[in-house]
C-alpha cells in the first residue's frame, strides 16, 4: 500500500475532468493537482516549449511527494511523455494510450476520428498509437481550435457550436467514421452537439474516463493503492489567479475547491 | 535626431498590425519587435501575471538599445502601463490613449462601444480614458473571446463570424452606439463583418493606426526622429517557434520576415 498522493498535471482547468473521474473511481486517493494557468494554452505551442513547461510543472509536483503523475493535458501527453519518462522514475500515465485503446475497442469498421488542439493533432500521437494497436485502421485527425473558447463561453449547445462542429467534422462524416476520440479535456462538454452532427451514429471516446480506469488498474497491479478508508484529500496549485480557477473549477467538480495556492515554477 | 530603433512589444503576432502602421508612417525608423509567443494570450490572465510578463519582455527590448517602447498589446497597455512608466525612463506609448482619443473625435452622439479581450474590457482602461476625455460619454464594453480564434482560423468573413459578432454586439446595437474601438490587435480583420452587423452605420476605430500617428508626433516633438534616408531595418524576436511566426507574420506584413530569433526571457 502507498498513501502518497497522485499528482495530476494540466495546462489549466480542463484536467479537472480527469481528476473528477479519478475521484469517482479511486475515492480514497489523495490528489495534488497543478494547473499551469499562467501559460495555458499548450495546444498552439511548439514541442520544445511544451516539454519545457511540462517538466517545470512535473518538478513542482514531485516536491509534493507524489507516487505517480497523471498527465491530463492531451498536448503534454502527446509531446512530453518520452522526456518525462527519461527524467522521472515514478509511474507516468498520459491520456493518449487509454483514449486510443478505447477507440480501437469501440470501432466496428476500423474508421476512427481524432479531434483536439493543433498541437495534439499535429503531433500524430493518437494516430500513431491507434495504428500500432490496429494497423488496418483508417484514422482522420482534425484540429478544432474554436471548440475550447466555445466551451469556455458556455455556448456548447448553441447554434454557433453546431455550425462550427458541422464544419470541423464534415470530413469525418464523409469518411463514415464510427468512433471519435475527444482528444482535449474541454471537448466532452460538446458531446451532445457532436452527436447531433452525426445523427447519434457515432461512439464518442472520453480519454479522461479511460485514463482513470488505467490509473486504478496500474496502482492495483503495483500494490500502490491507498490504504485510507476516508475520502481522499485534493489540493490544488495554479500558476495564475486562484480565484477564477476556484470559481470555474468548483462548477466542473460539483464540489467546492477549498485548498488552492498560486505558485511560481519558472525556475524549476 | 536619434537613430536608435523603436521597440515594439506584443504578446504575440497581432502587434505586427501596429508595426505595419509604424513602417508606413515612419519608413526610416529601425524597429525591434518582441512577441511573447510562448505565453500568449495575455487577454485571459491576471493583472499581476500580465505585469510580470510585460516587464520581462520590456527588459529584453531594453537590451537592444531602443529609444522608445510601443506596447501594441491592448491587454498589456491596459494593465502594465503604470508599472512600465515607473521602471523605465524612455518614452512608452500604449494603444489605449490613442484609440480612446480617436473614438471621442469620431462619435456624434457620445455613445461609444469598446470590444476586446476579457483582460482589456475588465481592466476598464479604455472606458476610463474615454470618460476622462468626454465625461458625458455613454460607454459599453464587451469582451469577445471568440473573435481571436475566428481570425486565426481565417474565418473572419464567414457565417460563423457574422453569427458570433451579431451575438456579441447586440447590446451595442440596441444602445445606438455610433463608434466602436477595436480594442484587440486581431479585430481589424473583422471590420467588414462588424460593419455588416451595424448595416454600415458605425465608425470603427483601429488603435494600431492611431498609435503610429502618436508615435510619429512624439518623436518629432522630442526631436528623436531617425536621420536615416534609407528604409528602416526591422528585427524580430519571439519566445516560441520562429517558423510559424515567420510564415503568418509575412502574410500580415505583406513582406518577408528575414531576421528572426527565438529568445528565453523568463530570467529577466
Amino acid at each position: 500500500m502507498d498513501n502518497r498522493p497522485i499528482g495530476v498535471f494540466d495546462s489549466g482547468i480542463g484536467g479537472l475532468t480527469v481528476l473528477k473521474e479519478i475521484a469517482e473511481q479511486l475515492p480514497g486517493e489523495d490528489v495534488v493537482y497543478f494547473g499551469d494557468t499562467a501559460r495555458i494554452p499548450y495546444g498552439s505551442r511548439s514541442k520544445e516549449t511544451v516539454i519545457r513547461y511540462f517538466l517545470q510543472s512535473a518538478r513542482f509536483l514531485l516536491t509534493k511527494n507524489i507516487k505517480a503523475i497523471v498527465i491530463a493535458c492531451n498536448t503534454a501527453s502527446a509531446m512530453a511523455m518520452e522526456e518525462a519518462q527519461k527524467e522521472f522514475d515514478i509511474p507516468i500515465i498520459g491520456v493518449i494510450e487509454p483514449g486510443a485503446k478505447a477507440a480501437v475497442a469501440a470501432t466496428k469498421n476500423a474508421k476512427i476520428g481524432v479531434i483536439g488542439t493543433k498541437g495534439t493533432i499535429n503531433s500524430q500521437s493518437y494516430q500513431k498509437t491507434i495504428r500500432r494497436l490496429l494497423p488496418s485502421a483508417e484514422i482522420i485527425g482534425v484540429a478544432c481550435p474554436l471548440f475550447v473558447p466555445i466551451v469556455e463561453e458556455g455556448w456548447e449547445n448553441s447554434d454557433v457550436a453546431f455550425m462550427v462542429a458541422r464544419h470541423y467534422l464534415l470530413e469525418l462524416k464523409e469518411h463514415n467514421i464510427d468512433s471519435i476520440v475527444l482528444g482535449c479535456t474541454h471537448y466532452p462538454a460538446l458531446r451532445y452537439t457532436i452527436d447531433k452532427v452525426f445523427d447519434g451514429k457515432v461512439n464518442l471516446i472520453n480519454p479522461a474516463y479511460e485514463t482513470a480506469k488505467v490509473v486504478k488498474a496500474m496502482l492495483k497491479e503495483k500494490n500502490m493503492l491507498s490504504s485510507k478508508l476516508d475520502d481522499g484529500k485534493h489540493c490544488f496549485y495554479v500558476s495564475d489567479d486562484p480565484e477564477s480557477f476556484k470559481r470555474v473549477g468548483g462548477n466542473i467538480l460539483k464540489n467546492e475547491i477549498e485548498q488552492i495556492e498560486k505558485v511560481t515554477i519558472e525556475e524549476l
